[in-house]
């Protein structure tokens, strides 16, 4: 018998994890199974998910079965739970669609109308059940992307375990899912390992490079940092559509840097100006898109100086739509860019004098 | 009769007022001038400079004087400074250097000799004298080029002006100023402004696509927002440097790309590791080296609990090395990674704990 609040999560890393903690947040009875005893132990002491001996245990009397395995294991889990209940929906957490959709509609036939192929954005740089949070699935956009074949009740079943989990659905095709990802989410890790990469072999030669790298390359870095066995399999996995967007990449970059070889200032000007157009469009929010100022803030570099600064916008009932610390390379003293919506600027540079912070509004 | 607490800015945009500011900080009489009356006008209001009616007046009797204007134009000023007065030592703040070293080695002769070439890396995206600081000089990276004609009296007076100013000096070849900045600071601004031109084409097609774009996309395009007519004249000004920044850059890509194409994903983890092991020393301040750990916090999107998050590593003396505010796509909650030396994470844990935060180890 299905029970509508009983969960089957099948693969207890992170995300399974924190999907079975954003589920039992929302009422829901979560089973789980994982091939590694020693993942589902700590995956069952961390969200309070029951360990079942497997897929079928899982799998039997639940109204739905995420699958949240790495990529390659995907398809057969997916298979293994749509035969293990005949009235349960599948779908899965990767990062990745159409190989994984193709695979299921390719083995199952029909009964892959019960499949719905999902993505939840949150993620995390991490990898097992102990760095799981229901905070990663808070708010965060899960792409779900059934096709023709997919059974409307079932979509309807996952459409609502996602919005209970604290996450907001969105429907794409698979297609549209992994192109999308290639140049919003793949793309940024290909462009960060290069340009690390480059600066560090830059550095044999010329000591100070990364002495004179300041807050823009710590930007165009940061996602450098990410875990490297994880992001190669994610990077593999949507091998066409990422290198279609890295070619579309060298495209760009080589036409601007054409423009710049030619002595070309104004066609530079008119990239830029196009780039930093629809950058201020995306640098705020959805509903404070009327517009952002930022400002830089000098601080001291010790303990408790953020938390007078935040107080001082708090104080001033501001709310800090981006923040980043600036630090000089050598240490001693910073700054802080702090990013907040247009009409509160002048409130918060006098909230900040109060407490005898400079602020300059630089953008 | 030269005044060794006399200084001269000569272009008092940002740049030029900023250093006024730091000067004036530092005990020093400054006197400024710039071709339009508002802007020294302006310049004059917020640094108390006293503004002069032309070069050769605001560098009579100084003992350095500033060349802040922007680049196409420094090296005229700074012929007409040294002219001015006997005795003035002259550098500039233009953000290449071969080019202006050489035309004023060409141009002046022995005299060169009192010219030093400067570049203090502080800067906003902002411009004009409205927007200038004290705190864009605070501990910033100044590099100074002088090379084996440059008088050694002249570098240490300009060495200790940047000193007093609260800066930190640092000798490099012109050439080598140029090289490292084409590649840490102005290859960047080009990726960046290509990777938005990119993801806004393909935004025409496929409207999900900023949707989906998160935190690592918005640390890859954060600097496309910076002013595109102030961009274009830096770019231009260093132009082959850049473009052998470029082509490097997209060699890395290239690489990058035929291993995914190829399907050698032990090819892509190496490459991808060997960026993680660089980022990770970069990720840290200097003097802090040792290792820092990246926490995720759960927060939710209201005033003020940025000031109960950052009170609560107050709290335990943990200083915050990085911070930064990773929102959810649609709004309402969102989540901050911070990064705190590796042997404070515990610590951080803790007290984020006490104040119902829950916080993740993610790196």
């Amino acid at each position: 018998m299905t029970s509508p609040d009983r969960v089957a999560v099948l693969g207890c890393g992170l995300v399974g994890t924190s999907i079975a903690m954003a589920v039992a947040r929302a009422g829901g009875d979560v089973v789980g199974f994982d091939t590694h005893a020693a993942v589902l132990a700590a995956a069952s002491a961390r969200s309070g998910l029951k360990p079942a001996g497997d897929v079928a245990e899982a799998v039997d009397g639940a109204s739905v079965a995420f699958v949240c395995t790495p990529v390659p294991a995907i398809a057969d889990v997916v298979l293994a739970a749509l035969a293990a209940d005949p009235a349960v929906v599948v779908t899965d957490a990767g990062s990745v669609k159409v190989s994984i959709v193709d695979a299921v509609v390719a083995a199952a036939g029909e009964v892959a109308g019960r499949f719905v192929g999902g993505h939840p954005m949150g993620g995390s740089e991490r990898s097992g059940p102990d760095g799981a949070s229901a905070s990663i699935i808070d708010d965060a956009v899960w792409v779900l992307t059934p096709t023709s074949a997919t059974d409307p009740d079932a979509v309807g079943v996952v459409q609502g375990w996602v919005e209970r989990s604290g996450a907001n659905p969105v429907r794409m095709e698979p297609e549209a899912h992994d192109r999308v990802v290639a140049v919003v989410s793949h793309l940024p890790q290909v462009a960060a390992t290069a340009l690390m990469n480059l600066a560090a072999r830059e550095e044999e030669g010329q000591p100070e490079t990364l002495l004179l790298a300041a807050g823009g390359f710590r930007d165009l870095t940061r996602l450098a940092a990410s875990d490297p066995h994880l992001w190669a399999g994610i990077l593999s996995s949507n091998r066409d559509e990422l290198v279609r967007a890295v070619d579309l990449y060298a495209d760009e970059l080589a036409s601007l840097r054409d423009l710049v070889a030619g002595g070309d200032e104004p066609g530079v000007e008119r990239t830029m100006a196009a780039a930093t157009e629809e950058r201020r469009r995306l640098t705020a929010k959805p509903q404070v898109r009327t517009g952002v100022a930022i400002l830089q803030v000098g601080i001291d570099d010790r303990p408790g100086v953020l938390a007078e600064l935040t107080a001082a916008f708090g104080e001033r009932d501001v709310n800090i739509e981006d923040i980043q610390l600036v630090h000089s390379p050598e240490g001693g003293r910073g700054s802080v860019h702090v990013t907040v919506a247009a009409g509160d600027a002048d409130r918060a540079v006098e909230g900040l004098a109060v407490h005898s912070f400079e602020a300059v509004r630089i953008a």
